[in-house]
This record gives C-alpha cells, sequence and structure tokens, in this order.
C-alpha cells in the first residue's frame, strides 16, 4: 500500500493539532481538511498550503483518494460521520468520546469490524511517557496488587454548557483506569452539585472495580487551585502522579502495611514500611506524534489498537452509568 | 465559687497533653489522675508531682473535692464514666467521640441539661487559629454563599484494630464541617474498601448539606503521601486550608465564575474572574490551651459550649449514618 | 508618518518570535528578513508569505524602504550591524547583550543620540506582568526601603561554548534590578568555578548598589534542579518572585523586624512582625507583543525606550566588570 | 571504669536538651547541674529531681566524683570552663562554636590531647540521618567527584545582638561541609550587609576547598520565607537536601553532563543526561540522643570523636576569616 491519504473533518479547537501531527508523519500524507466555518477554513489553508480545504464532509468521506478519516467535529456527529466513513471501507481516527451513546458506540463496533478497518478513539494520555511508564509498572507487578486509584481532576474550568463537568474531564481517567488496571468496572455510583447552569460542576465518582479494586474520582470546575493528582495503591508499593509537575510526574513510594495473617481468618494490625522513594526519568514526546504514529502501524498491519471502539464504547457505557447514578443522588448503577 | 478542682481519668494517647494544660492553666487545679496502667501512673507521678495519682474511676467521679471530670479513655467507656460523673453533679470534658452511638449522646445531652452541667466534647480541631479564621471568614460573607466543602485527610496511617478509617480520621472533619458551615446535613453517602483487615481502611464520605452544598470527605490509611487539604467554595471568593503548611495554612483566593441570566430562566455559560489571593496572618497557639480557657469560661458563667453533647451527637450521628452507607455499598442515608 | 516598515536580520533561536510578532502588529509592517543559512531562510519563508527573504545584510540597512532594523544575530556581529543601520538613519531594535564591550555599546548610544534615532535592548523580562508589577509595587513605596535584592537562576543548562554562565544567565537579572532598584551598582565582586569547559559553569555575583543595597545573584548550569526565585527585601514589606508558578508568581509578604532605636545610636534587639501574604493577580500576556508596542509608541513619538542604548550599555558594563573580578578570584571592581 | 558522672554547666536553651539526653542514657549518670539564673535553677530542679542543683561551676569543675563536664553556656565563657575541666581531667562536651577564637580553640586541642582526653564538640547535625547520609553517599563515590556544595539558610531570623548572622547561623553548614567534603578550605570571601544593627544580617559566604570545590553559604537572617536547603553537584550525581521536608530531605538525581574531550585540550559542549531520582528513606531519631551514645563510646575506648577539639578549631578559624574578609567588603582570605 502507498501511503495512507488522510482526510481531516473539523478544524476546530484539537483538529490544528491533528492537522499539524498527520502532515509532519511522513509516513501518510494529509490530503483534504473540512470546516464548515469559513474563518478557521481561512487559517487552516494559511497554515497547510499544499493541502485542500473545503466545506463539505462529503469531500473527505465519499472521496476515493482518501484511506484515512480523522473526526475532530463536536460529539453530536461523531456517530454519523465515522458510520459513513466505515461504510465507506475508510480507516477512521475519532476524537473522544466516541459518541454520545453506548449505542452508538457499539454499532461502530460491529461496523468496523464488518468492515475490517481500524477504528482509533483518541484517548490521548494513554500515549503520554508519564501513562506508559504506569502502565508498565503495573504491569511488572512492581506495585503488587491493586488496591485503589484515586484522582483528583479540579481547577476553575470554562462551564460547558452542553455537558456536565463528568462528560467534560471524566472520560481523561476513566480511559486511563480502563488502560492501566487491566480490570473492568462493575457499578458506578457519582454524587454531584449543580449551583449555576443546566448541568453539575462538581462531581465525585466512585467505580467498583473487578477484583476489589476502589477507584474515585473528583471532577471540579469550581476550584481556585488546579490539582492533577492520582494515587494508586498497591499492596507491595504506591505510586503517585502529579501531571502538573514539570519534572517528577511519577514518584513510586517503596512503602507500605504489613500484615500477618492471623488465626481466626483476620489479619493483624498492620505495621508501616517505609522504604525509598524513587521518580523514573519520562521521555519527552509529544503524545499526539507517539498516537498518530502508533494509528499508523495499526493501519499497516490490519490491526485492531488498544484504544480501539470497545475501549471507546467502555468509557461512554461508563459516563451513561455516571449520569443515571447523578440523577438518583448517587445510587449504585451497576454495570 | 473556688478554683475549679480536676480529675482526670485516662492517661494514655491524650490524657498527658490534658494534664499539662489542666495543671498548667491557674484558673483552675488538677487535683487527681486515674490510670489503670500501673507504668502510665508512674510517668503521670513524674510528671505532676503534686497530684494524686490512683486507678480507680471512682477516686474521681465520687470525690465531693472535685468539680470537673476529664474523661480521656477509649470510646467505649465514654458513656458509663461520663454518664455517672454529670449524675454526681460534675461538669465533664469528654473525648471524641462523645460516644458509641448516637443514643447514648443523646441521653447525655439530657442528661447535663438535666443536671445543668457543662459537658464539653474535645473537638480540639475547632479551636485552631486555621479553623477560627475560617468560621470568622464565612461568617463574615467573604466567601459568598457556600456551594461546596472539600477534604483530603489521607496518609500511611496506623490501622486501627477496632474502628474503621471513618470513625478514627472522619471525626476532625465532621465536627469542623459541622462548626463552620451552619447548616445540617440531610444525607451521606459512603463508599469504601477493606483489603487487609476487619474495617475500611478508605472510604469517600459524600454529604449533602441544606442550601445545597455539597461536601466530600477522603479518608484513606493507606496513602503514600500525606495531604490535609480541605477546599471552601464560595460563590464569591474560595478558600484552601492546608494544614501541613507551616505558614500560609489558609489561603482565599478572590477567584470565581460569573454569570449572567438568561431569559430561559438558566444561566448563561460562566466566566473566570481571577483576582488577587491572600492569606492571613494566623496567631500562634496551643488550640486545647485555648480550648481549657473557653471550657473554664462555660462553667464560670454556667453556658453550653459551641462543642456541647448536642454537638458530639451530630457527629456520631454522621458516623453512625457513614456505617449504615458502607454496609450498603454507598447507599444513601438520610438523617 | 506612514506605518513604518520593518527589517529583521537573523532568523535564528530568537528571530522567529520577533518576525512573528512585528508581522502580526498592525502598527507597523514586516517587510524583509535577512538570513545566511539557507535551511532557515526556507522555514522564515514559508512562515512568512508576504515578506521578502534574502541572503544579505544590505538589504535591508540601505534600503530606502527600511524603517526599523531589527537585529537578532549573534552578540559579536551587534555592533558593527547596529551601527550601520543607525548610520543609514534607522531605528534599531537590538537582542541583549547590546554589545560584546561597554565601549561599543557606549558608541551606540552616542549614534542613536546624534541621529536622533530610536534604540531599544531587548530586556524582555521587563515587560512581563511579573517585572512590571515588582517595578510598580516598589516604586509605590509598598517595600519601603530597599534592603535586598537576591535571586537565584539555576538549573541544569546547555553548557555554552562560547560564554560563561554570567554572561548566559545573569543578563536577565542585572536588566531587571537596573530597572526596578532604581539606584546604581557601584562595585561588583564575582565567584565562580569552571569544572568541564573554557568558561565558568557556576558563578556567585555580589553587587554593591548605592544606598546600602545589597544585591546577589547565583548563576549555574549544573544544578539538579531549577530554581527560578528572587527575594527583595525592604524595611517594611517583603517580595518573593517565583517565576516558576504558573499562577502566584509573586508574594508579598508584610513581614519584617521593628526597631526601637538606643541611646547609644544603635538599635536594639529587633521584633518580628508578621502580618498577611497577598498574591497580586498578573494579567496574562506575551512580553514580547507588548514590548514591540512600547517600542513602536517610542519611535512614533521620538522618546527614548526605558530599555535604551544607556541601560544596555549599563548591563555589559556589569557582565566586563564580572569578567575582571571572575578572573581575580572575586577581587572587587569598583564601576 | 563505672558508669561515666555527668555534670552539665548551663540550663538555658539547650541546657534542657542535654539534661534530658544524658539523663535517659543509661550508659551515664547525669549527677550535677549548674545554672546562674535561680528560675532556671528551678526548672532544672522540677525536670530533675534526683539531680544536685548548683549555681557555682567549682561544684562540677572540681568535683571528684565528677567525670565528663558538658558546657553549654555562653561562648564567651566556653574557654576558661573547658580549660578548667581538662586541667583537672574532665572529659569535656562542649557546645558549639568550641571558642571565640582560633587562639583559644588550638589551646584547647593541645591540652584535651596532653590531657589525653576525649573533647567533643556539639555539632548536632552531623548526627542527623540526613547529615550521615550525605557523607555515607558522598564516601561511597556515587555522585562522582564533588564540584560544588551550595546552602542557603535564610528565614526571619531573631537578630542577634552579640554575633553577626555568620556567626549565628553559619557553624552548622560549616560543620557539615568540614564533615562531608573531606577536603580544607582554602580561602573565604564574604559579602554582607548591615541594615539595623551593629552586625551584618545578611551574608554571602564563599569558600575555595581545596581540589577546585566551590562552596558557598547564603545566610540572612531577613528573610520573608524560611529556606533550609542544599545543592551537591558530583560530576557522575547531585544531591539535595530540603530541611524542611518531613519525608524526603535528601533527593539524589542521576542528572549530569557528558564531556567529549577535544584535540586542543579542552572539552566539547557538554550534552544533558537526565535518570532517574531517588529518595533514600531516613531513620527517624534524635541526633542529640546519637551524638551522646557516640561520645560516650569515644570516652569508653579513649578514642577521639569525629567532632572534636580540631574540628572547632576549623569551624572557628573559618569563621574568624569571614569576619576579616566582611570587614574588607569581601576581599579574598587565605586559610
Amino acid at each position: 500500500m502507498d501511503r495512507p491519504q488522510v482526510g481531516l473533518i473539523g478544524y476546530g479547537y484539537w483538529g490544528p493539532n491533528l492537522a499539524r501531527n498527520f502532515s509532519s508523519n511522513k509516513r501518510c500524507a494529509l490530503k483534504r481538511i473540512v470546516e464548515i466555518d469559513p474563518a478557521r477554513r481561512n487559517k487552516a489553508a494559511q497554515s497547510h498550503p499544499g493541502v485542500e480545504v473545503t466545506a463539505d464532509a462529503a469531500d473527505v468521506l465519499g472521496a476515493a483518494d482518501i484511506d484515512v478519516v480523522v473526526i475532530a467535529t463536536p460529539v453530536s456527529s461523531h456517530f454519523p460521520l465515522a458510520q459513513e466513513a466505515l461504510l465507506q471501507g475508510k480507516h477512521v481516527w475519532l476524537e473522544k468520546p466516541i459518541t454520545r451513546t453506548a449505542d452508538e458506540a457499539a454499532q461502530l463496533v460491529e461496523l468496523a469490524s464488518a468492515k475490517n478497518r481500524v477504528l482509533l478513539v483518541d484517548h490521548t494520555f494513554l500515549f503520554t511517557s508519564a501513562v506508559a511508564k504506569i502502565k508498565s509498572v503495573i504491569a511488572s507487578g512492581e506495585l503488587g496488587r491493586i488496591l485503589y486509584y484515586d484522582s483528583v481532576r479540579v481547577n476553575l474550568g470554562l462551564i460547558q454548557s452542553d455537558v456536565n463537568v463528568v462528560w467534560d474531564l471524566a472520560p481523561h481517567d476513566l480511559s486511563v483506569m480502563d488502560h492501566v488496571l487491566q480490570s473492568r468496572v462493575q457499578a458506578i455510583s457519582v454524587h454531584g452539585a449543580r449551583h449555576f447552569g443546566r448541568y453539575e460542576e462538581m462531581a465525585h465518582v466512585s467505580l467498583y472495580f473487578e477484583g476489589n479494586v476502589m477507584a474515585h474520582l473528583h471532577v471540579n470546575w469550581l476550584s481556585p487551585v488546579k490539582v492533577r493528582q492520582t494515587l494508586i495503591g498497591g499492596d507491595k508499593k504506591m505510586l503517585v502522579w502529579n501531571d502538573l509537575e514539570n519534572e517528577e510526574k511519577i514518584r513510586i513510594y517503596d512503602k507500605g502495611v504489613d500484615f500477618l495473617p492471623l488465626e481466626d481468618g483476620y489479619q493483624a494490625l498492620g505495621q508501616y514500611r517505609i522504604g525509598d522513594m524513587y521518580s523514573p526519568a519520562l521521555e519527552t514526546r509529544e503524545a499526539l506524534a507517539t498516537e498518530v504514529n502508533y494509528f499508523l502501524d495499526c493501519v499497516e498491519r490490519g490491526e485492531s489498537p488498544m484504544n480501539d471502539g470497545l475501549a471507546g464504547w467502555r468509557v461512554v457505557q461508563m459516563l451513561e452509568a455516571a449520569d443515571r447514578s447523578l440523577a438518583a443522588r448517587g445510587a449504585l448503577v451497576e454495570l
């Protein structure tokens, strides 16, 4: 196969980053950009002189010279655009969240499989050095059995007019949890509050994972300070990921509690264990560039990416469950 | 009235601090210390040469020369000791939590009222400069309407053999919330996990306060890092209390989101407002010394303290509700 | 006068930022870019389609259609290029440091004055919100009399092959000190060490300013951690500027020591004074855009900028004195 | 030999800590405390019921039943007291700095040697877990060749009426440098300033150690923030010691600059090397208790401690040189 030819639909907030990365990757060729806003079309034309810029998605979806469709439009249009692209036999890169509903996501998964095409959902965080390191540290067994995953993602945030804070901020954490924990969510409970607009501005998401792993996520648009911190506790070691640190984003603590089993089947009072801490050096790279490369690998080899439609479906399934729980004041929703 | 004569029961972890503070306060006289452990009795005798040290609580409870009984024993003995002291007409200083059950607490409240005696529950945190400042800042209206209260109290903690992490760590936060929010809890949901012992080592406590104030408390004995941070969001300003800072424990942010009302009754997309931050200077003082003084004021004037039996009862009521919710995987428990 | 037409010489590390800012400012027109490296010329042509790109500085220096020459070449060529530009009656924007020697700088100052042309040295830091705030806080008298200025600028840095760490890192601090202290340096002493290359990789610069203001600057390419912190002590308040903070870069402490005069003319033992701290909100803006605007103001009004040739001369004078002191193991060099 | 009997002279600021540690160590017996202030004598008597308390140093210096004299008086009396104690054949524990002058220190060193008695100067910091770890890390070669030692010890400090900030704060760092660097100071330069009282309140101390090790110490009583941070750069790794951290006081960075030798004998432009960081777990212990034990070891075995009179002399020699340099505006003083 020649270098895949790429058509990008959507040149809004994230589109320029996609255009830059797909055009600078020598393994593919960015051929066409679709954008309905004239001002943004101008910007696209200026920044990418050799690329055609049009206003009609059909110029990409039905075009014989396009192998890959990259979709960076508002989430409500994800489903029809991705569906059409797959029906036309294109490989699809889709921004997160994959769709508005888990049902739509499931249809895309099935269609990609039937058409034997790659469907990738852009969970960019998975391609950061930090998450790659966390994944490998957990997989290596260094932390031991995972006990909990606790993330705080709060700041004074732009309040969205069309989704609540869970849909806005939680997909990052949900996709990372899904990726590194290697275990499935069984139940979700979300407590939230709404003070100003139509949607909750703050929420506490509790997730019960298989294997007695407790996860929690605090998302909040109304915090005076910005926090991006995740604690992952294992029964051997514990990890702290502070994404706001420039260096030392990840710290691994040789700390824990040691227990002696008791005769009655319970365990005795634990004792601290406090050893060294270390912070592994992380490669400096742009996550998106790594992800584009990985996507092209998948296209070339006909392989399904780790962040495929199913991964996208799992995240949307959690988001839907979160909404149901929120509406019922935190009632536990089984998945 | 002459200087009140004080008898202290319990010279374990906290008792020595109480002994030191009651003996150094010139407005009362520490007369007698009761402790069942001989080694601790020795330590008490050495540190307080002029004070009688005995092994029998009756030497204090029934003694005619004792006006005030200070109880610092394990929680299971709080109720019988405090009950007897009140029946004997003593004023009572009781360590937290007031009792094992809200019913017992209610009985003590009634008894103190019937006997016209002061009953104080030692919620020491209320007497720190930090909490006093938070209380006055909220009361002054500087923060505006309170939107949420969010506290994280985690560390690698000594796992208790007789209570879960909520009973161990949450009373501090619950008493502070109760004190500063001026509003009552309506419902509680607690999600927790148990990995090693009989009791939960980590828990997420969501509290619905009157007036749409959302509170949340993360308590955890299995965290590799120690965090003691509380965010309080108001619709005018926001406050961060980091109790691990030596200086600048409290920061007040002139930050918020401004909204324009819309015709349809909802509000428009908010806009950031970012102004100055300031950190008020806090008086350096020992909270316990301040509290002992305040207690003696109450005894002298026959007034009920802010941290009276009712305050203690409210905290235990929340703890009981937390246990019920924990046992039902976070089911909402109305109060 | 029509919009000034601008010619830029040098499209290396900093040139693209200058090109972007001069081309996006509507009050001037970027006409021509000179760069000797063909690859960089290509980049310049791509990024600025409407601008002429040439390899010969004469296309700018002697061009009748050019009013302003912006020079961003290596420091060794600053003097001849700026001299020629001024002789040709152009206004000049010159990167820092102004020249290799104070003598050359003095010649440029004189020439600019004789030709009645604006000569600005790009001390970008002066146009950050942080330094503008520091300047106004000191000028307002809020800090009282300034006692000291202490700056640490260390990190694991790219060791330069042609200058020592003082010439590489200190110009930032020297230009800021010069700007905010409103006082002149009287003497300099520098202690440094050289471990790997031809030039010192670390240095401690002590500066005696008029009015008994002690300044110190620690610059170091061999630090494992990055620090950008400045303390400014006044006899009323004290200021900390941490340039690595995203928010709260500046903190102003109402702290100090109060003294009572004694009969013998000396003063008594001081007492602490600890009041509130506050962190003023800083405007978010690009310093360089502000500086370009300011430069165009000066050109329009025929005014001399605060960062004029004399300011550039003062910085180079300090750098030369620093070299002399370094060579004499820290001997004090009077200015 | 029976358990050494200890006499303590001076029960002011530090004396009570010494009394507590010598009395609780079972390998010796605290016999007598001398203190001229009646109020302090009372406190000593109360806290140490079995110990004789007197007002006359002769009760200890000339007493046949005293083997060890511990001196914690103002520095001006160190020399006569220690001299007399040694003449009387006592072992001596002396607070820092050893004496007012290097000459006096040298006399004590000689006398201790002639009398074959242990003379220890209380450089407590050497016995902290942090400094012990730094010493062993450097000795192991892990950092490689030491390039520099840089310490900042600043805070809003009680301005002393009888010594400058160098004598007050620098002895800690000077004794640590002397201990861990295994190299001698060759020259000192000190720049300082005096704003309020008779003595300098801030100073920058540059020290040239053998082997091209550059050391620097910033001491300041007029800083709004408290900093206790030391950077130690080696050509293999680098270490940061932040004494204000509760945990992770020491961090060791696998960072550095790699150079290739060039033909002309100089070295090429370096390249970063950034590897992992780790923070070794440190034992929790009271430094003073460890030091008392070590002192008793030395007395028992007749060995000279690492912090002997010579170590004390070296520190005072540096302090004297610092004063000479300060008086000459930072002129380099050779040792």
